[in-house]
């Protein structure tokens, strides 16, 4: 058995069984032993950032690591910035990248680079495995690197000497890591400032927003009278009727700073403490008010679950009565397509159990309110900020759950860099109906212009933000990729052509036209 | 003036008065700069890989730098790919990276990234700005890097408060270091192989590819004997009537081999000892007979055309005659479209003065015989191995070159990691035709299987190599980001469509189907 055929029985005997790949000559060994092996499932993308984009994706739905598969330095490259998405979100990555047989490296032919340090940057864990008797081993330590608590982007380097030489055989699956215990003193010292009766939040990200970690919040909040706030963004939030609803930290650093105003106490549970995502000019980094005190239930790392448990038990709360959200969506709109119209009918379209992968940038930043009290459904967002993450996510998400929608809240501009994963969902006839927000400009930073201050903005300025002259055409670039679709103009249009896309068992694209 | 101004104006009055960009809220002041300098022309890709290619196309032709603009570290991710087929291509390229403000950074806020280390394996000379009173000279020190010989990738990082704060104005253009000449030693050496009547090969790449360097390689050749070749990969090479026609070592291992059988002297000209592009088991990485003598003419930093003027001294070949390549082509091919009859038109259809960018992979790898009697035209090479560089380079040498048309031999599976260059050649009304070889996979990888050992290769493997289900429709894509085209399946349809795209003054692409 070489040393490609060990790493894959590995990988499959230690659960990772989807691999993202969009492979070259040094990997075709891994390839080829995708036959020999039972029970890996491969998943071509036709650029990395699919690949590693819905490996992330697919981990936060399916709780465990997928891999990838990407060729060379300027495979892992292209696939760099949804890998970046990926640590921010703290997703488990089995992040595998062929390169040159070890002996030819020094060669320096074309596509010779250094790996492990453009990996770096965006992984917990980088290792080259030297030979094809370690592979197998070096895949089982990835894949335990990857599971490591809270979760990371484990990178294994494969040079191609490794594939093909006789390995020795798969290794067992790696001992995973479980969350750590928080601290008595912990818990102690966090129902110590939410009993101080001076404004407190409790902020919540990850295990936290499950419903029921937002349970447990709730019922902590209902006891002591502190406000829940989520971050503003988060891997995975558990939303819509029979969930505790919960309001994120506004993007907007105003608005930010208005909601935590006052605040003396934030109690992280999981979360970090709140961030401007930019610098302004004049305008603080830190959201939180300069004395506001900062006591940490959980790390990220640690059992939030657990930990909210005992700080509710601590607190006498855990028989508090909490409210839900309940069923019952405003009306489908009618009439003009905008921003609040749009968030009104999705409202009433997310269908029970959807997976949402919301990539709406500035029009989409508005569809939270409205979709409370739609079907219950889990909402997933970018944590790195690397726009282009949408479409690959939810492509990733749907192999996760076929029995599951996903409804992907998509932006014109951050679609392009990824637009490929559009022939993907076809070729694995995925569930997912792009939701695919066409107003002809990167609108968000229009804002951005005034908001760093930038003023006496000229045509060539504004032309860098601009997507028109040509229009783009989602439905047309859709259907060259195997993926049907149309193109609304009204509110009426797009209830119907939603309703469509959802009926419809395969990816199918509504092209919003915004004014 | 703020930093962002002061830098603009310190890269106009430099030279670089092109900017490929694709900015975000980090850049919007560098942005906002632009319509305040005369001068800088801004070209905006919707995907970085996109940017990256075009300033990689433009300075070939264009024989200076331009600059690209990119947003953070995944901004800079999206372009890697490209940047490593600059930087082993020797291409000036002045690369700014939008960061942060300095005093955001530590807030570790989504989009925070270590930006030096990522930009490290693909750069020659990288560094972050301190701040906005040095950012002017920062950037003259950025252009004088790109230009050093033979030319590198000079990543500018410049945190957001560089760019708001007040600035000190512009720098200076900064001192462009000159290529070093040769030494008598290495010109007499050169000539004693040259004359020792073993069997010896001019290998040359870079200025030596030139009208001139081919016609002084030439001379040399027909007094002492010698072979010439090129490259299997090159920066640019002239070619066509009135050139003196070169063969490239060939890509393929064996064919390599075969063709450097027997040979005892490389004279390098510029260029490096031939190595195999991948390695393969039971194959040698080295190219070239074991015994083979290695002597440098010149290092591809050196000055090439005054290397070969003094060493066609010094053998007394100045005066030698030689045989440029005369006009005259086959006749049009009809019939099947295949690598044959596709090679056998091009020689007939590139156009007077184009220029060739070809990325067509397996397909094309037999486009060079039959174009050799073509017009005059120059050709473009990836050299950095990295796919997606077709569309992106024909992008760049279009800017530079205006009045030249640029012909894109394009394969399908490249294209699809940079097709957004599509729009950003409508929106410029470049003077682009694409000719797109749809085969319908990863066609060389099917050769590549075979050629590593992969043996009994199953349907999951073959998955991976295979782009129909879904068919791609290039066309389509093409028309959805305002590229018109037309598909074409008989050799007759092709050679109309090709001249039609030719006269059309404009982006056009033309799918061509192949069995």
């Amino acid at each position: 058995m070489n040393g490609a055929e060990s790493l894959v029985r590995t990988l499959v005997g230690g659960g990772v069984d989807v691999c993202f790949s969009n492979p070259g000559t040094s990997e075709m060994h891994f390839v080829a032993a995708l036959d020999r092996v039972e029970g890996m499932r491969c998943v071509l993308a036709l650029f990395e950032g699919v690949a590693t984009g819905a490996a992330d994706g697919y981990a936060r739905m399916a709780e465990k690591p997928a891999a990838t598969l990407l060729h060379l330095g300027p495979g892992l490259a292209n696939g760099l910035a949804n890998l970046h998405n990926a640590m921010k979100a703290a997703t488990p990555v089995v992040n595998i990248v062929g390169d040159h047989a070890t002996y030819h490296r020094d060669y320096d032919s074309p596509l010779t680079s250094d790996i492990e340090t453009a990996a770096q940057p965006f992984s917990g864990w980088v290792k080259t495995s030297p030979d094809a008797k370690h592979v197998a081993q070096d895949g089982a330590a990835a894949i335990a690197a990857a599971m490591k608590p809270p979760g990371q982007v484990a990178t294994l380097i494969l040079p191609a000497d490794t594939a093909w030489n006789e390995g020795a055989g798969p290794a067992p699956a790696p001992p995973i890591a479980e969350r750590a215990k928080v601290s008595h003193d912990a818990v102690k010292e966090a129902a110590r400032v939410l009993r101080s009766g001076e404004p407190a939040v409790l902020l919540l990200t990850g295990l936290a927003l499950r419903e029921n970690g937002l349970a447990l919040a709730a019922r902590i909040a209902a006891k002591t009278g502190c406000r829940l706030l989520a971050q503003t963004f988060n891997r995975r939030m558990e939303r819509g009727a029979g969930r505790v609803p919960i309001d994120r930290i506004p993007y907007p650093v105003d608005q930010a700073l208005k909601t935590l105003e006052g605040v003396k106490h934030i109690v992280l549970v999981g979360s970090r403490i709140p961030v401007a995502f930019f610098a302004y000019p004049d305008k603080p980094s830190l959201l939180a008010p300069k004395d506001t005190q900062f006591t940490t239930l959980s790390t990220l790392e640690e059992d939030t679950l657990h930990a909210l448990e005992w700080l509710a038990d601590e607190l006498g709360a855990a028989q508090q009565p909490i409210e839900p959200a309940q069923y019952g969506p405003m009306p489908l709109a009618t009439g003009k397509i905008d921003s609040l119209t749009l968030a009104q009918s999705l409202g009433s379209l997310i269908p029970e159990n959807a997976i949402v992968v919301d990539e709406g940038v500035s029009t989409g930043r508005g569809f939270f309110p409205s979709t409370r009290n739609a079907h219950p459904h889990t909402w997933l967002q970018n944590m790195g900020g690397s726009i282009g993450i949408g479409m690959p996510l939810a492509t990733g998400a749907a192999v996760a759950c076929p029995e599951r929608k996903v409804l992907n809240i998509q932006a014109d501009g951050s679609a392009m860099y990824t637009i490929q994963a559009l022939w993907t969902q076809a070729r694995e006839n995925l569930d997912i109906t792009t939701v695919l927000l066409n107003n002809k400009s990167y609108a968000i930073l229009r804002h951005e212009l005034a908001n760093v201050g930038a003023q006496n903005v000229g045509r060539k300025a504004l032309d860098m933000l601009d997507l028109s002259r040509p229009d783009l055409d989602f439905v047309g670039l859709a259907r060259g990729m195997g993926v049907p679709g149309e193109r609304v103009d009204t509110m009426d249009e797009f209830n119907k052509a939603v309703a469509r896309g959802l009926t419809h068992k395969g990816p199918y694209l509504v092209e919003v036209m915004l004014g």
